[in-house]
């Protein structure tokens, strides 16, 4: 079936919208609705997520009407839909007469209606009725002037991102036949041999459910692949019925690409989406909340093999589910919305339209808040909306980068397994560590598969990346010959794809590349910190490593390991191969991104750009090129650039460009 | 059914004694108790409380007569007895023969027989043999002259407050039937259009058990109000089988009113009490932990609508349930016990006569310890005796108070729910830093329910009211324009009895009243602390408050808020409205304390009292007036009164009475 | 049924070896392993531990020809084998066919195939199975000849102390059958008309399954002896089928004794063991491991009768269980292997030989690493097989101490129940602290039973000793009397088997001997910490004591105990009791420890040793002398001893021996 076009139909220019649930709401309140929208120049609403209750009150039942009458009058008001699957959670009836389509976590606990999202994906009973109610959806609105996109079910595997049920054991079962073909593969495959675990049919095996100790590894790792999988080939089939309906009405789904959601494999997905969407949310306690979001929407851009994407979900302000719910500052969202179009966003949506009154979250905040249209959030709903007008130029534009940092959803999952040296690894602090600091110096940075092509990049970031299969670890090995700069940091190239050690010394897979060996991991303690040659620190990790045709750059000068190589570096081809051992203090990071990027010649956005200012470049496919500016801080300050300011500002004068205290700038550069 | 004399039948004077488990020891030892009891002027035990599987040791074959030796020897001795209804934990046999009966964790676990309270209260199976026991045991001792209350069960809830087994999923159904009559009602009440979560008969509704995250906030409502009055519902079962054979003996249940115990809305049980009884335990690690006594003793002077209660259990010195068990202090025991007699209670009574040798409580104190009773606590127990005599005259005397601090259970569990703006907001706490302000002050508070007539007052305290009726919200203005001095503190009057949110901004329902409206709510980071105009901070919360009305009392000076109002202060009608927007650190919070009591001209109990020194008045019918006084500090003072001392010191020389370090005096003043 | 010889058949000098699983390799690495084993001195291996699936891939279906393979090929190198009954996993398809066999948690849910060790212990199914194959297994290798020690099952009870399955409830109540005889004699012991808990048949009674508070406290225990006891009984059963097919090799199972293994009672298997094994494992966050492994090690001797032991699995460097597994730094290994031999053990074996590629424990250290013989590791394993060689002549020599520590396993369960007046407590914590005190001055110290033989021992100590029984409690006195310096510490003797509270005063079953009398525990609160008369502090504990004969030794000089006694000290016989009511500071603790020494003339092992080294006595039948000396600093040091070095060393001259820094050294002394 061929994909159609990757955009929401009737769209232009950026989107700008929300999660839209006029159900909730009075007919009174939806007519404000539409003139408010007017007045925040709102052009796409998610509709129809949390309906199904709503839609199929009992089984086989349907009423649409009101959905109709929704539909027409944004229509009406000019503004376009991405209609939802309304699969996203399955009303009482369904969950009451078939209990048995409940996910069930690992300790054997159904998990019950009265939420949302109570259904084990892979219940062939379950996916029947989410088939059945996608197909009626799509047929009653298959010819809607008002639809533009199908938003298939809601963030799939939010909270339940692995089902231990029986449903989910049967599919397991025949998900490890295709991959295996043969028992003994398996038995090999996940070293059976150890702790008698040797099956003799498939028939034997289960999901990793509560057990007396650590379940093993490579179980582990495969029926976390395999709920992923079981998501995607749910999405695959609801898209399917969509496709078939509507062939030219765009589908996807809402990602969570962000520093928390971690149990889907969002670059496997890449080929499934017509475009890909994301939500993301900043954490209250995060002390550079900037930064994480940069991450998660070069991510974004990253699953989308650099296309345009769509800001599907953030927030205008507090969300409703930390411990502490901060409310966004001044300039905040603004920033936050325009950062990501910055990095290759289409659109600027919002979890939701209006504050819900009831419900579980009714204290997450909304671009109509609680307080009605007379409150600073719909002010600057209103602003954010004129701005996203403006932006219309930059709609398909892309971004360029020099620094690719690999980033793996498998080997995350692997090197966060249990039974390891040291516990407390985070994959996602070690790979913001450096990304921060490239951040930092304004160098744009593509977040990468492991399967993708790094030929072009001069600097590859390989952050702890435990598990790699052979394919990856060569075409990194290559991307160094060829003149790159690779940086690989500890904990790298340890496993195989069956998470089984590579053997003769650590890094394993990179050991040759890096021409280092470590006999012996040596993990630090807490609060264990030793020096460095620089007068530097290293703490959490260390290993016991000699040098096998690399020189070293820096060396402990402290605690047990004193006098052997830190971090070391070795040419190799036309490019060079770098190891960090252990995790450095932020100043003797910042100097080892500050030695690979003068060797490998990489520049920042712009020159002389002031401190805690981002910069970002979109460039047109004829060439136009438009630089985002957005002031972190509370000073105003100034930024040397030629061209024409977006949001009013017109030509600029003599090359500088004043940036107000917490304000954004969108500058088209002249043509080159 | 009338209801019967309000106090326990024969008991003289205040009632004096404690839990009697005489079944645990040999007959040596209960005869020893009587004449220890003789010592201790012993008048009144609580029998029988965990002796089912003693009474009934198999189905429906009972032996009384050990009880009967028990009690025609407390009898003879000239002691009274409130008798049990023994059916606070149902005998091994039963939970064997009917698992049913079992209560179920919100995770499906069943609690098993072999601690306590291992019952469904919603099970119709477990209801019917507790009555049945009950009816056998009012119907073999309503005639014994020892009987003088029946104490109903034991501590309801204490263990299970929310069961979520299928009995209660029954109950719970047929509770929300009668409470909205149509299913419709509950979808619009619950909000259930939000997630998909409509229901199309009562029949599919279930307790909010285990679920993929945040269940619906009203069904969690719904099902602590269902869990709070099923508990309410088994007590008047039993009660009305105790009224019918023995309608002259009052009936009473030991609530827990408590700072930690929260899932009872004893308010709502007022009215079914002949007499309010409460068990009360001093926490080890409390800084300051005869504030929150003094708080729990005026809670439950509330509950019983300014009547005289019991003190059901307090403790001679540690308990054995806390992390660290403190023992008492110098003159502590006496001092919490009287504290308790001086705000209202007219019995003190303990767990236990005598420390058990074997079980689970074997390390909790009582009035006889392991050590015997040579030893300081059989001792002060001796004394105590002594004093507890000597203040019959107080008997049926009450405590007036111009201040009335409104305390709602419900409101309690709807501010501690899940989804909130910051998750670690304590209702308990935040009431308590008020209370705490004005026990330091000396000044009497009354512990209000929200229906409670607020008129006479002339300070009401509304500390975090979340949830708020329209009528209560009216009250309390009504109060204010009547001429009190109205304080709401943050986080009040924001949403109605569905816990769905008063639209327009906050304080919802309070704004008019209070002259502000704030756009939204700006929780604090842990340790998150901002400066005030007046040198003091704000921490924990703060909102975007504008003036409606109202003038500044405090604004933030510094934060993301400076500039801001942070109290304000509302003349209406012939009173005033406050607002306290943050969490004020203790002077600043102080200091509001006492604008509001020197406005509303509220007077200590005593001039002069020395700091340390806690004093309390109760009054009688015919005008005798006693004055508490308890000096918790180690220093000896002395505090200026006119009367007659009760323990002894008889006249007071020269209107200056000496209080001894630790040491508690009762002064009778002279008739006003 | 005649015990064997206790030693693994045809193993000469010390063992040294580990666990063996080459089914995890290839032939070609199984050839390899043969030549570093004998590079590395191997004598004897572990083998088949975990093969039962692939012994028994199908039920009945046996495949023994690798393990013949394996075990022809060690036969030929010279290595014996102490073989598995193989049973320490069941295989899926045992687990699928009769899932009633997994074991069950306290909360009811099953625990899975999938790690290790699911089955439950007390499962008559499983237990048949396990049987069979253990014969299957004897009788195909009776006549091996390199069969040297039949190794039960492994590390019994590990990870499932506890089973709550509907087997165990069986079990259960056939223990308790034969442990009470009647069901009265039950309901006295348990107490259980506390709570109403009386049970009518033993067919009413339960695990402790969970319950709505604290459960029975004897209960509790009863069910800790009877699951401790379990596994005995399992241990018995598959021991008995192969004494009857090999009556001539010994059987044993490798014990965990460290400090944190606590649910297993080894000292009552101590007479069903051929040959006392112990697997030992230092913690990464313990300030003082070699503390912790002595005492394990002085405890392993303990349960051994002072007879020698075997070491069966230790770790060459980190393992992978704990949250950060440190390596070990340099000398380690050897100080951690030798220790064990300086304290009675006469083998040193891992776990494992070659570290694993895949499996859950592929991260724990091994003989041979990830990295191969070319590695730091491997080469301490070959000098380690050479100091292990040296030491033959040791083989079968005892330790001697003049010092007993009493240390109970049940007493151990009892005093960290819950419903304590501190939950708190650690036993082993408060054990070690004494012993540690003793280790630091080169004490060596006996770990005992309490039913122990004290003659002969100057210095007694019982540290928090809660449950006692008359016969022990007598036993210490008689030591006192016949001349010991006895210590007892807080929280001792208070409850008999039963856990009943022993009355009139704690520490109850010690308070004649001591002289002391108690009448309240006063736990001290989080970071609480009181005066001593000598400058020192007390911390965690404190009680309300009187002297009723002993001397006060400390006072307390602050807190709410000012002025009474926190050390006591009683001449009795001709003897002393010491009671330590509080937990010392470090130097006050030491200062008692010196006193008991001095009046005890109990000496160090050698006299004016540095500090840091560690040094122990081994003498043989024949009265040869062995001093381990280990040097647990960095820097060198020297001691004086005569005699001769066995690592090549040879004579010492002038009596002084050099130590270089974290070396060992072994002297046989000249005979006396």
């Amino acid at each position: 079936m061929p994909s159609p076009n990757p955009w929401p139909a009737g769209v232009t220019g950026i989107a700008y919208g929300g999660d839209y649930n006029p159900e909730q709401w009075s007919t009174q309140v939806q007519l404000e609705d539409i003139e408010l929208m007017r007045q925040a120049k709102v052009n796409l609403l998610s509709v129809g997520i949390f309906s199904w209750s709503l839609l199929e009150p009992r089984e086989g039942e349907y009423d649409f009407q009101w959905l109709d009458e929704v539909l027409d009058r944004l229509h009406a008001a000019g503004i376009r839909v991405a209609l939802a699957t309304a699969t996203a959670s399955p009303p009482a009836w369904l969950v009451r007469k078939h209990p048995e389509i409940r996910p069930v976590t690992v300790d054997g606990v159904p998990l019950e209606q009265g939420s949302r999202q109570s259904y084990a994906v892979s219940s062939p009973v379950f996916r029947a009725y989410a088939l059945g109610l996608t197909r009626k959806v799509a047929e009653r609105y298959r010819d809607h002037p008002a639809l533009a996109l199908w938003h298939v079910d809601n963030e799939l595997g939010c909270h339940v991102p692995h089902d231990y049920s029986d449903s989910a054991a049967t599919a397991f079962r025949q998900w490890l036949r295709e991959r295996y073909g043969r028992v003994e593969a398996l038995n090999a495959a996940w070293g059976t041999a150890f702790w008698s675990q040797r099956y003799d049919s498939f028939d034997e095996i289960l999901p990793p459910r509560a057990a007396p100790t650590f379940v093993n590894p490579t179980q582990q790792l495969d029926f976390a692949r395999f709920s992923s999988d079981a998501l995607l080939v749910h999405y695959r089939a609801l898209r399917d019925v969509l496709r078939e309906v509507t062939p030219e009405i765009p589908t996807t789904t809402n990602f969570m690409m962000t520093s928390r959601t971690k149990w889907v494999d969002y670059f496997s997905w890449s080929d499934d989406m017509d475009v890909v969407a994301n939500d993301h949310y900043t954490v209250a306690s995060d002390p550079h909340p900037q930064i994480e979001l940069a991450f998660s929407a070069d991510l974004s851009r990253g699953v989308a093999s650099g296309a345009p994407w769509m800001l599907m979900e953030h927030s205008t302000s507090a969300v409703n589910w930390q411990p502490r719910n901060r409310a966004k500052g001044e300039g905040e969202m603004l920033r936050n919305s325009l950062s990501h179009v910055a990095r290759g966003a289409d659109s600027v949506m919002f979890f939701q339209w209006r504050q819900s009154a009831a419900g579980a979250e009714r204290f997450h905040s909304a671009m109509v808040p609680h307080a009605g249209p007379d409150s600073d959030v719909f002010r600057t709903t209103v602003e954010l909306g004129r701005r996203v007008e403006a932006l219309a130029p930059v709609r398909g534009s892309r971004v360029h980068a020099d620094v690719a940092l690999v980033f793996d959803y498998v080997s995350w999952w692997a090197s966060e397994s249990d039974g390891h040296p040291s516990q407390s690894l985070s994959y996602m602090e070690e790979a913001l560590r450096w990304y921060g600091a490239l951040w930092r110096r304004n160098i744009t940075v593509d977040v990468v598969p492991p399967h993708a092509d790094l030929e072009g990049y001069k600097v590859v970031l390989v952050p702890t990346l435990k598990l790699v299969s052979d394919d990856t670890a060569d075409r990194i090995a290559t991307a160094a010959r060829g003149g790159a700069s690779v940086l690989v940091t500890f904990f790298s190239g340890i496993t195989d794809e069956n998470e089984h050690v590579r053997l003769g010394g650590y890094p394993g897979a990179f050991r040759e590349l890096l021409g280092v060996r470590s006999e012996e991991f040596w993990p630090l303690g807490e609060g264990e910190r030793h020096l460095l040659d620089n007068g530097g620190t290293g703490e959490f990790w260390a290993e016991k490593t000699s040098l096998e045709g690399a020189e070293p750059v820096r060396t402990w000068a402290g605690g047990p390991l004193s006098g052997r190589p830190a971090v070391t570096r070795r040419p190799v081809g036309d490019g060079t191969a770098w190891y960090a051992g252990t995790r450095l203090d932020a100043d003797s990071l910042d100097g080892v991104v500050g030695s690979l990027l003068q060797e490998a010649a990489v520049e920042p956005v712009l020159a002389d750009l002031p401190e805690g200012v981002e910069a970002v470049r979109r460039v047109g496919a004829d060439g136009a090129r438009f630089v985002f500016l957005l002031n972190h801080t509370g000073d105003g300050t100034q930024v040397k650039i030629e061209g024409s300011e977006l949001f009013g500002g017109g030509a600029i004068a003599e090359g500088v460009l004043a940036l107000p205290p917490h304000e954004v700038r969108v500058v088209r550069e002249p043509n080159i």
